[in-house]
């Protein structure tokens, strides 16, 4: 396993070697966000699992297409029957704006957090409602083989016949004939045959404002189809993978399945991924709970439970430090640690900037190096990844503090090693904001403290002490040490 | 003209009272870029000149909705005749990619540079492909209308039939007769019935990768096609304000003019907006031209005919100088200055802040206020509110200097005067990019000023002088005045 990627599929339930369709070219496909509301924490951890992804194939040199998708119509506030308002049109009632206007608002935050988070921009970032046409011709296409039936002016997808040909519920689990126990009885499902099929497309309430015209009515795509006919349409039939939280296996990305493999006769992905969620006291934090908080809450601290802000590099480094199949509790305590760990990680790099070499090496780069591709190797594994650095931490620090010997070669290999995993894949960055204030800042500072230095030098006591309590007093702690004085924010 | 906005509409040629059709709401519709090439200089001043119409008539409680569009289909390269290659299209067979790949990037490019000179985000920002089906139904009613005829797949607009009843050119002033005369016979024009007929929706050939399926044909619509169908549909018809730079009026503007026009029977627009180009060595910048510089060569000074980089507010104000309607030629020697004049202005707002109050004004806030007022409602007159914001400078200084005097009322005035014109109306903002940072840049060197202070005091001239010495070295030269040392940044 150690210099082949393994990626778990959850279509086959295991940890599986990574060989694309048609290398060196890669294509994946995430489910992107239905923009009706700010992102919370739970959609920065989907976008960085698959930022996470995207990067490291690329370092591997894949030539990557990254894809995902914005979700402007269609989605239907119970996602489990497809019945409901339209969650964006819902939105624009309360706020009396035009749907779009609501798309566009939440879309324009969501950029914006994403850059926040240092996420990458995905290649293409197809919308929903941009590609009408395209889904019409799907359910045609439904139509033509027998897999959707017409009724009022919707079309449905029929799960039975579906199920007869191909087994529906590989992804998931599911049983069909659960789902038919389970129904409830909801407005609209009478004109189904069975409660379980979905929506390909609906014909539009006379007061619904987003609907076109169509062969069957004015009306509007179900939910699940954009997926499968954007992806199909920028990515091909069949492509690599396909990426989205866990909560969409059932129904949204099972529904994919079913459409596409009807479509098509084979089954569209070859490895589904899919992150864990966060939870809150145990709970998944999700809108529909409403125990969410958004990003610009975390980033600004104003919310109830949170004790503090918290930069977008420190929830950035709270989400890898979990590995994205497993669950992520929030806590301050956590969001805290990992404020401090990644303080004490970026610190390192910096000494890493200043470190002296020997002519021999006490330490050993390369091992530290393949210990790293392997944590990534291995289905993605950031926190192991990051556990190893902090070893690196360690070798840094004793080679700064004289204990161990580096030479240069090594050393060169180190900064590259750290400049790879901590800037390229796990894509964190310096917290500071403009690096040439910061700059200047301790150019002035070093001015002061060689005036301290001097004053000292001259016994002149009063100036030493003064600038050192003048500089405290702005948060700067000087630290006298018998090869001078530096310096460091308290 | 004092209290009520005029603004210069194209099509009666002349200033005209600014009544929107429903008070207090305003649509406003501008022409976005066609995104395959990174923006230049052109691309900043229109979206600078509409942005100030947003931010002036948000100001003036006017309920705006501003819509702008991204051209990501049926842009062909020869504007003039709508022939030639897929200027997207084109670009991503140049550089191996995707046509949305194409413009997923330049997008990008185009929102971050937007952001960069601090406009503000339309509320909804259409996309020509996300708009096929709207655009056919277009097609279908001037069919229906007689105003279009299909041959071999392509529709076109029928220009004698319109011109018959509603007479063409109205904004331009172009004459139908005078086209015919000028038109050169080109690929694909022998299928028309005149060679001044624009398409309206163009079969694709095989190899053309952007393609929908539609009632005449596998193809695309008209590049003119998408703004008369999304402007109707996000503003209704008719709206109040299209906006658009003064290349657009033909035969862009035209043609949506009687696109529109033959579908509904009435003009779409009631105010037609069009500001002036930039001009280098007195040509039209633009990207045909190939003399163009991009707005990120602006930012990092990198290109030839650059002697330095300018900051995005250099570049914006520079753009603010100059009245919207006057062409307006680049040269280092008026960005520099446009740089100085802005950090002067600033450097005032900055002064402001601590000015002294007393008990008597023996300078007059209102009139200037007036002023202020009067400019911007004389058709979005930002020069002239610039240098009465200039003559405010030399009021803010005068009394700094204590020769002249401010009341406690007037100055809260003077200061919401500023806040609103300079920031909230000319969308200027702060240069630096970490406020605190500089904060504590500042604070270290006030520092070094006292400690400097008493070395003086106690005739310790060798450590005054290093500490001038120094900080000189660092940029930051060191004034003496009678009041004690003060310092700026050379």
């Amino acid at each position: 396993m150690s210099n082949k990627l393994f990626i778990y599929n959850s279509l086959t339930r295991k940890k599986e070697e990574f060989q694309p369709l048609n290398p060196p070219f890669v294509g994946i496909y995430v489910c992107g966000p239905t923009v009706y509301s700010n992102p919370h924490l739970g959609h920065a951890r989907a976008n960085i699992v698959f930022d996470i992804l995207f990067r490291y194939l690329k370092q591997l040199d894949y030539r990557v297409r990254y894809v995902r998708n914005i979700t402007d119509v269609g989605h239907l506030e119970n996602e489990e029957t497809g019945e409901g308002e339209d969650k964006i049109a819902k939105k624009a009632r309360q706020e009396q704006l035009e749907p779009m206007e609501v798309v566009q608002k939440y879309m324009n935050t969501f950029h914006k957090n994403m850059l926040q988070l240092n996420t990458l921009e995905p290649d293409i970032e197809p919308r929903a409602s941009g590609h009408i046409i395209e889904q019409q011709e799907m359910v045609k296409v439904l139509l033509d083989k027998g897999y959707a039936y017409e009724v009022n002016g919707s079309v449905y997808f029929d799960m039975e016949k579906y199920n007869r040909e191909h087994k529906y519920g590989i992804l998931s689990g599911r049983v069909l004939e659960e789902l038919k126990t389970n129904a409830r009885t909801l407005e609209g499902q009478d004109e189904k045959r069975n409660s379980f099929d979905f929506a390909l497309w609906k014909k539009a309430s006379p007061e619904h404002i987003m609907q076109w015209p169509s062969p069957w009515s004015d009306g509007f795509p179900g939910w699940h189809l954009e997926c499968s006919v954007m992806s199909m349409k920028y990515l091909g039939d069949p492509f690599d993978i396909h990426g989205g939280g866990m909560d969409l296996q059932f129904p949204h990305h099972e529904c994919e399945i079913a459409q596409s493999t009807a479509a098509t006769g084979r089954q569209p992905v070859k490895y589904w991924m899919h992150n864990n969620m966060i939870t809150i006291n145990g709970q998944k934090m999700a809108r529909s709970l409403n125990n969410f908080i958004t990003l610009d809450e975390l980033f600004s601290g104003e919310h109830k439970v949170l004790e503090q802000a918290y930069s977008p590099m420190a929830i950035r480094f709270f989400i890898l430090q979990a590995h994205y199949r497993s669950t992520l509790d929030f806590s301050n305590e956590a969001l805290y640690a990992a404020q401090k760990g990644l303080e004490r990680l970026m610190k390192a790099v910096e000494t890493l900037a200043v470190l002296q070499i020997s002519d021999s090496s006490t330490v050993s780069v390369s091992e530290l190096k393949d210990k790293c591709y392997r944590a990534m190797n291995d289905d993605l594994n950031t926190p192991i990844l990051i556990s190893h650095l902090f070893d690196g931490v360690k070798m840094i620090n004793s080679v700064n503090d004289g204990k161990e010997k580096i030479q240069a070669n090594d050393l060169d290999d180190l900064k590259n090693l750290y400049n790879l995993f901590v800037y390229d894949v796990l894509g964190l960055k310096e917290v500071k904001a403009d690096e040439k204030d910061d700059e200047l800042t301790g150019k002035v500072i070093e001015t002061l403290l060689s005036i301290r230095h001097e004053a000292k030098h001259n016994k002149d006591w009063k100036t030493a002490d003064r600038i050192r309590d003048e500089l405290g007093a702005l948060g700067i702690v000087i630290k006298d040490t018998k090869d001078g004085a530096s310096w460091e924010k308290s």
